[in-house]
């Protein structure tokens, strides 16, 4: 499968999580997003929306948006591990905590977001820095407290095998760092972090193993 | 059931199409917004983010966010009509095209987003309308062109009977025309848009015909 891709996004990193857990072999194709290479015209004819990431899988399907991504790797590809609970209410649980951040928090701090409010409101970087903060807090504290209220505590947020709110989750946890938020305000999430960081499936789709790392 | 609901809120005039398609009755539980009636203890207990909808189905189950919850119904009452199609890559495009929506122009627009504009940042109000626009331009846009793309014309999204990606959409349409983005730049867009509001389950949803609509 190829994986348009850029290192540092969020929204990429899910589902390279989600295809390592999966087991599933892919070829990097890098999108590099500071030098605005997802808007060339060749990357808009593949996504219109000029974001990433894209999966080419092996019949040449084109799939977009990392939660219908890793929805569509689940149900192709079930074993080794199955990454959406098989009961419809469990299932919502679990779309529900991805959506909480994949909607609610990462999307207000992406880019071109950070881009527009620099170039077209003229925000300070202290302005700017304490948007993302507010946004990321925001998102984890509401995390947080729906993992106390979710009756399934676990090793993972849905009960003890990695699911999609894990792959959301995991890189969500990097950007906070990234910009400074204090993780350990959120235990639940932390402890979960920690756990799934502790597997090669994630380890691996780190942002700084991949090929465009740059520091 | 009941749903936590505001007659504006486009997550919450998603949730009530996909009821009214699904024949399902519900109760109008209001949570005003610009009351901020969604920081009340009460119903932090039940949504952590402060958001709507919240849907409470027969069984006293809590599922949050707009896209789980319709899933959520789909798969409790297949009857009358699915949402998602049966075919795991067709599931994967309505997914993409809601998700377009739901995660890339929505969350930039909504009540706390805007909020922060004017109390934090001090955007004038005409750089919030030009902020606003541009989102929701953007995410129409893209939307479009994967229409266009899909290989699946129709009367709807995706073919030719509603699925989530109509839920989505029209919200949206509305949303725009409220801040006076010109729909008509985007052809499919709004023939699928006239199309989805000549049907009473839409009909029945719109803001102006909740019960607590103001003008």
């Amino acid at each position: 499968m190829k994986l348009y891709n850029y290192f540092r996004s969020s929204a990429a990193y899910r589902v390279r999580i989600a295809l390592n857990l999966k087991g599933i072999a892919w070829e990097h194709f890098g999108v590099h997003l500071v030098k605005g290479e997802q808007r060339s015209p060749e990357y808009l004819k593949l996504n219109p929306a000029g974001l990433v990431p894209s999966l080419v899988d092996d019949e040449a399907n084109v799939i977009l948006q990392s939660l219908a991504i890793i929805e569509y790797l689940d149900e192709k590809f079930p074993q080794p591990v199955r990454l959406m609970p098989s009961d419809a209410l469990a299932r919502a649980h679990v779309r529900a905590l991805s959506l909480s951040l994949a909607c609610d928090a990462h999307p207000l701090n992406n880019v071109r977001v950070l881009s527009y409010l620099t170039k077209e409101l003229g925000v300070t970087d202290a302005q700017k820095s304490a948007w993302i903060s507010h946004w990321i807090t925001t998102g984890l504290d509401a995390f947080e407290k729906s993992l106390a209220e979710s009756g399934r505590p676990g090793t993972f947020c849905f009960g003890d095998t990695p699911t999609m709110a894990d792959c959301v989750l995991v890189p969500q946890v990097f950007s906070a760092r990234r910009f400074s938020v204090d993780v350990s305000q959120y235990p639940r999430v932390s402890a979960i972090d920690s756990h799934c960081n502790s597997l090669k499936a994630f380890q691996d789709a780190h942002p700084s193993k991949q090929q465009d790392f740059q520091p």
